[in-house]
């Protein structure tokens, strides 16, 4: 458990962070994250900066950096030149690493699938876009969790389909009552729903089954976080609990591994392979091939489960620290799901408005965007808090410079 | 220019392509490639398959593999774990690798831009796709070559807009005549048209620069191998003669580095940068990070420019012994167009059917596609013939085989 990635992270990860937080806590505001070029100046200290609480930032730390480079000098020493070509016919894939990916689908994650039906896309965000467009056609009405993930909306607003929104409650998404009209897709987390954090419990999940076999929809299961689970058994997924192939598991390497590696993956259901390749052609042909077969290999020697049990445990450290902090500084926020993940939504129960609250906080070096942020009609009061990219150290001192912030405001 | 790549290709490649060549001719028809999925013990042996004449195929064997290895390993020691975090607000792409395109584009093939109007992406094909949907709206007309670029076809066939065919003649695309109607976009490959391989001469360029500005038009200029053009002048692109601002320069390192890269780009007018970059957000967040470094710095380092002379010398060699082969062998195409690429249009002077030449050859294991393939209205009758990814003496025993094949077939 105390492998290289983690050795390795410590003795900086102090330094680092507290830098960081005073550096951010007593200058000028942080410089806004929208603008889409900046001088070269900025980069290097942008690249490393993470303002504490930023959401579903993995520590990158933790990452067995020597080991994912050896294993890709390796790759390319043993597969040499074969490897630059086009890959005609791939465009779901290396074949390896739909088979390293299936496996490891199958027996860590119960997602019942043959290689064949696993598409490797550019991050789960390609997943989401070609989904939608494959299934969001004109005159169509898709279903989307309110409060939802945003990439997601964008990715079905870019489509002709009508978007409906979904309420969520205390167990995720809320099954529409009654008869229905046909619904082409239906976007859900029932995980770790985003950004409320809900677990969705198997009689929910049963419930969206049948919803999706009596409207005829295509359920797109995205299952972005929930290797880390803490201290509670895993729930199976929907995909492995729905017996009429309705739904489309979608996963990513982003929380896992690293965000910079953009490898996310769909599991399909037989009738949509051939439409997903076709559209994907168009997209960009197919990815990038030499990330996919060091990914294969790193899932492979098993490189890959030692990091995620190493940042398994290491989060649910932080996620302890974050929630004790929060108690013992009397911080004004109910956080009703805890039970895994990488971020804690933190409802106010102060009254004060969430967008005053995240301004003010922001200006202080502390990024926890407000909950409303995520809403189409739902009204959510809260910030949302990442704690898995700093050091328990880190948030605790940043969860005493929120309470501060707070107080400050009241 | 006997550097690395090119020093250690040459001792396997006369065994590695008489192999090839011999198994493909005495053996079964090839395997289709259209398959999305194959047994494992088949794969090995098809990544390094590369059938005789496929068309745009960059030979690898002169890649500098060793060097580019070397380069991501230093960029991965240099800037560690810094490069594995998204890159929030770079989703046109690492500033590093846009200031090393930009300054590539200007020096060697003349394109007026600054870095910030680069946007790198997973292969030309996403730019073509991106801006198709970008300019594609509903109620729009959009002109397309015809003959053109199936892929190119596919991301507007995938848009609202209206597909209007632009025929093609010596001088490639021919300008529509009279007034029109306004007109979305206009997708041209004015270096080397696509299929045919016909230059734009400069005359015909003004012409469409002065099409574009009165029917307000984006033109999308798909230049896609003018680095390689042999004992000729290099011609200035559209965009370097266009002083409206109406031209969108789209290029991809499949060409001069490796397919299986996937690092496109586009050079995109200041007002359609923001538009481009929400829907690409959209469409996969950004790019993988790693490749696009190590992509700066080779080209930073030289290594890039070297490559691409080293490949122009090479490939203008394997252009001459094919066109002295065709002719020494009498064969019944005419190749107008010679003056640079990696393919050669032949066009059919013995009255022979395309198709039919096509699939005689396919079963004898030569894959040169028929022209007629790439047309939507045009009628050609040819075979486009890629000369680029084999050796001279590859190539001579290939367009014997052609010979005698088409000689059973009369």
């Amino acid at each position: 458990l105390v492998g290289e990635g983690y050795l390795e992270a410590r003795p900086r990860s102090g330094l680092f962070v507290v830098e960081g937080l005073v550096k951010h806590a007593t200058a000028a505001p942080p410089p806004k994250t929208t603008a889409p070029f900046e001088a070269p100046a900025k980069r290097a200290a942008k690249l490393l900066s993470e303002l504490p609480f930023r959401h579903s930032r993995p520590d990158v730390r933790l990452f067995p950096l020597q080991s994912w480079a050896r294993t890709h000098s390796r790759c390319l020493r043993a597969h040499g030149r074969a490897l630059l070509s086009y890959l005609p016919s791939r465009t779901l894939g290396l074949p390896l690493l739909q088979e390293s990916l299936a496996r490891y689908l199958r027996e860590s994650r119960g997602v019942h699938c043959r290689a064949s039906q696993i598409a490797i896309t550019t991050g789960s965000q390609q997943a989401l876009y070609v989904l939608a467009h494959l299934l969001g056609t004109a005159g169509t009405r898709s279903l989307l969790e309110d409060p939802g993930y945003g990439l997601a909306r964008r990715a079905f607003e870019s489509t002709p389909t009508e978007l409906v929104p979904v309420p969520v409650d205390l167990q995720g998404a809320v099954v529409p009552p009654g008869a229905s009209a046909p619904v082409a897709a239906i976007y859900l987390t029932p995980s770790r729903q985003f950004p409320t954090g809900a677990s969705m419990p198997v009689a929910r999940r049963l419930q969206w089954i049948e919803y999706a076999a009596r409207t005829n929809a295509w359920i797109i299961e995205d299952d972005y976080d929930s290797e880390f689970r803490y201290g509670h058994a895993p729930l199976p997924c929907l995909q492995s609990l729905d017996k009429n192939g309705r739904v489309i598991y979608v996963g990513t390497m982003s929380k896992v591994l690293f965000p910079a590696l953009r490898i996310g993956y769909a599991v399909l259901p037989e009738e949509l392979i051939a439409g997903f390749a076709a559209l994907r052609e168009a997209v960009d042909d197919h990815g990038p091939v030499l990330d996919q077969l060091t990914l294969a290999e790193f899932i492979t020697t098993g490189d890959f489960y030692r990091h995620v049990k190493r940042c398994r445990k290491a989060y649910a450290e932080r996620q302890k620290a974050f929630l004790e902090t929060a108690a013992r500084e009397q911080l004004p926020f109910d956080f009703p799901h805890t039970d895994g993940g990488m971020n804690l939504a933190g409802f106010l129960n102060n009254g004060m408005d969430d967008q005053v609250v995240h301004e003010a906080l922001f200006q202080r070096g502390i990024d926890a965007p407000p909950l409303s942020r995520y809403s189409m009609q739902a009204r959510l009061n809260g910030l949302m808090f990442g704690f898995t990219a700093h050091t328990p150290a880190v948030i605790r001192a940043g969860l005493r410079h929120v309470g501060e912030v707070i107080r400050t405001l009241a």
